[in-house]
C-alpha cells in the first residue's frame, strides 16, 4: 500500500479564490459568502453553455481579487463532470494560459489543488484550479431529461450548480497582494486510488465514494504518524448524509474516530428544510464552492487553522452501469493550513516558514 | 503568452512501455513492434470492458519490464476518450496504485508524460502513464452506432484500437533493471493552450487540431531559442494527413520549417492500402502505442537521440457539436532524449547528467 504523501518543498498559497452558484445554493446556509449567484442560465442559451460560462465567470473573479494578468499564471488545471470535460474546456477557452485537462468526477477541486501543488512545489510560479458542475446538465447527462419528472431517492444528492475556481502561488511576493490576517498554505497532499466495493446504485453515490475516502485518510493517518483529533476539520466532498455516516463507521471500526470533527461539503450547502435535496449536495462544484467560499474564508479569519479537505469522486458513467458494472469511487486529500501572514511577510521572526517570503 | 516549460531538475527515464492493439494495427507497418495484439474484443462482452481490459493488459506489460511490483509505484496518469473516461478507471481499478484521471482527449498520452515527469522531478519516484482508444467504443460515443454503416469522409481519421502504458523512475539505480544502449529520458515539457479556430466539422479533426500544434511548437521555439533542425524528429500525434499537411503550412507563414523532420503518429500507424483509414489514425492511443513500440524503441537503439513528441487532442463532445460550438485543440510537447546508458550509470565520466545516478 502506498502512502506517500506530498510535502512541497516551497509553501504554495492558496492566494484568492472565486465562487459562482445558482439560486438554490444562494439561498443556502453559506448563501451569502458566495461571489456571484445567477439564475440557472447565466444569460446562455444551454445548461452546458452556462456551465462553461460560471467556469469563466469563476476564474475571472480569483484572478481579479490578487489583480493577476493571464501571463502570469504558468497552468491551470480544470475538469468537470459532462462528457470529455468540456465545460472547463469552452469555460476556459478565453484565457490564454496552458491547460491541464483532468478528470475525477466530484474529487476534481482536491485533484486540481493537489496537482497544482506539485507543480507549484517544483519551479512553477502560480496556477489556477478550476472545476464546476450543473444540475441541469448532469442530470440529462446521468439520469433523466428533467422534463421527465423522475422522483429522487432518500440517498439521492441534489448536483450543485456552481463553479469554484482558486488561484495558487508559490511566490513569497504575491502575498502583499492579498489583504487576510491568515494565508491559507497547502502543506501536504496525498492522491487517492481507485476503490471499488461493489456499490451499483447510482443513485447512492455516498456509499460507492465513502470507502474511498476510508482508504485515504486510513492511508494518510497511517503513512504521516497523526490522528483526526490534530485537526481542526476533516472535511469530504460530497458523501452527503448517507455518504457521511458510512465513512465515520467505517473508519471506526478501523480504530479511526472522525465523528467529532468531520463534515461534508454535501451536508453544508443547502438548507434541510430545501426541497428535494435528499442526502445533501453532490457535484464538482459542490466542494469546490464551499471550499472557496466558506472553508478558506475561515482560514483566513483564524476561524479554522489546519483542515483535511477530502475530495471524493465516483468514476462510472450511464453506460457502464447500464453495462452492469460496479461504481468505483477515489478520494484524494490535500491538507490547507492557516499561516500568519505577518510572520511569512517578515520570515526572519519565524524560522519553521523561513524559505516564505524568497519571492522567487 | 506563457512560453515556460519545465526541465526536471533531476533525470526522468523512461524505463518501459508496454502497447497492446487490435488487428488493424497489427497489420501496420509497426504491427510486428507492438507486444500484443488481439481482436477486437479481448475476452470481453463489451467494447468499453475490451477497452478497459486493453489499459489493464498494457500497464501490466510495462511494469513487468523492469520488474516492479504495485507498491513501487507511487501514482498512474491515466485518461481515454471515453465519457467520463470510464476506460482508465475501470481498467486500471486492479492496480492498488494512487490514481490520478486526466482528460486531454488525443493529446492525453502527452499530458500523461508531461505530468508524471512534473511529479517525479519533485520528490516522487516512479509514476505510470496510460492512455487508450477502441475504434468500436469511440464510434459509437462520438459518431454513429457501427451497425449504421455511416460513410467516412476522406478527411475522418480512424480511431486507433490500442493502449499504451509507460513506466517513469527518477530513481538512478532503477536503470540496471533495463538492458538498452540508450535510455530515454524526458528532458523538457511545455503544457498546451487551448486554441480555437472556428472549426465545426468533427469529421476533420485534423483541421481543428493543427492551430493548437502549431501554437505549442511556436511558443516552444520561442521561450527556448531553439529551431526544428535541432531535433531529429518532430512527431506530432495525431493529426493525419490533412493535420499535418495544415500545421506544416501554418509554421510555414511563420517562418517555421518542420517539413524536413516532421511527421505524425496517425500517418504511421495504418499501411496506406488499409481500407477506411483515409486521412491516418486518431485516437488517445494512436500516439501511445507509437511511442511506446516505435519511437522509443528507436531512442533505445541509436537510431533517434532527440525528438519532439506533441500529442494534440480536440476538446468536444458530441453535445458541444450540435450545440454548434466550434471544436477547440490543444498540443502538449514533451521532448525525450537519448542518453547513453553506461554513462548514466558511471556518471563520473559525464559531468552534464551528474545527479542521474544518486539512487535517491
Amino acid at each position: 500500500m502506498n502512502s506517500k504523501s506530498y510535502k512541497p518543498p516551497r509553501p504554495v498559497y492558496l492566494l484568492s479564490a472565486g465562487s459562482v452558484t445558482g439560486q438554490k445554493e444562494k439561498r443556502g446556509p453559506l448563501g451569502r459568502r458566495f461571489d456571484l449567484s445567477g439564475d440557472d442560465r447565466f444569460g446562455k442559451e444551454t445548461w452546458e453553455k452556462a456551465e462553461s460560462e460560471m467556469q469563466r465567470l469563476a476564474a475571472g473573479i480569483a484572478l481579479r481579487k490578487p489583480g493577476f494578468r493571464e501571463e502570469e499564471i504558468d497552468a491551470m488545471f480544470a475538469g468537470d463532470l459532462i462528457n470529455q470535460c468540456t465545460s472547463s474546456s469552452y469555460g476556459l477557452l478565453s484565457y490564454r494560459i496552458p491547460f491541464l485537462g483532468l478528470f475525477g468526477a466530484c474529487s476534481t477541486c482536491a485533484e486540481g489543488l493537489l496537482m497544482a501543488a506539485v507543480y507549484l512545489g517544483n519551479g512553477f510560479d502560480r496556477a489556477l484550479a478550476v472545476t464546476s458542475s450543473h444540475y441541469c446538465s448532469a442530470e440529462r447527462q446521468f439520469r433523466f431529461p428533467l422534463e421527465y419528472g423522475g422522483q429522487r431517492a432518500p440517498t439521492a444528492q441534489w448536483t450543485v450548480t456552481g463553479a469554484g475556481a482558486f488561484v495558487l502561488s508559490a511566490v513569497g511576493r504575491d502575498l502583499v497582494r492579498c489583504e487576510m490576517p491568515f494565508v491559507p498554505v497547502i502543506e501536504e497532499v496525498l492522491p487517492g486510488c481507485i476503490v471499488d466495493r461493489g456499490i451499483t446504485d447510482a443513485n447512492n453515490m455516498g456509499a460507492a465514494m465513502a470507502p474511498a475516502a476510508a482508504d485515504t485518510l486510513e492511508r494518510y493517518f497511517a503513512g504521516t504518524g497523526s490522528s483526526p483529533d490534530e485537526f481542526d476539520l476533516i472535511v469530504t466532498g460530497d458523501l452527503g448524509r448517507e455518504g457521511s455516516a458510512i465513512l465515520r463507521d467505517l473508519l471506526a471500526v478501523r480504530g479511526i474516530d472522525i465523528v467529532k470533527n468531520h463534515t461534508d461539503c454535501g451536508c453544508m450547502i443547502y438548507s434541510e428544510t430545501e426541497s428535494d435535496t435528499h442526502a445533501g449536495g453532490s457535484g464538482c462544484g459542490c466542494s469546490a464552492v464551499v471550499l472557496a467560499a466558506d472553508l478558506l474564508e475561515n482560514i483566513r479569519t483564524g476561524i479554522l487553522s489546519d483542515i483535511l479537505f477530502v475530495g471524493t469522486g465516483a468514476l462510472m458513467n450511464p453506460l457502464s452501469i447500464n453495462q452492469g458494472q460496479h461504481i468505483p469511487g477515489i478520494a484524494h486529500l490535500v491538507r490547507i493550513r492557516g499561516v500568519n501572514r505577518r510572520e511569512l511577510l517578515h520570515p526572519e521572526k519565524e524560522t519553521e516558514v523561513q524559505n516564505d517570503a524568497d519571492g522567487t
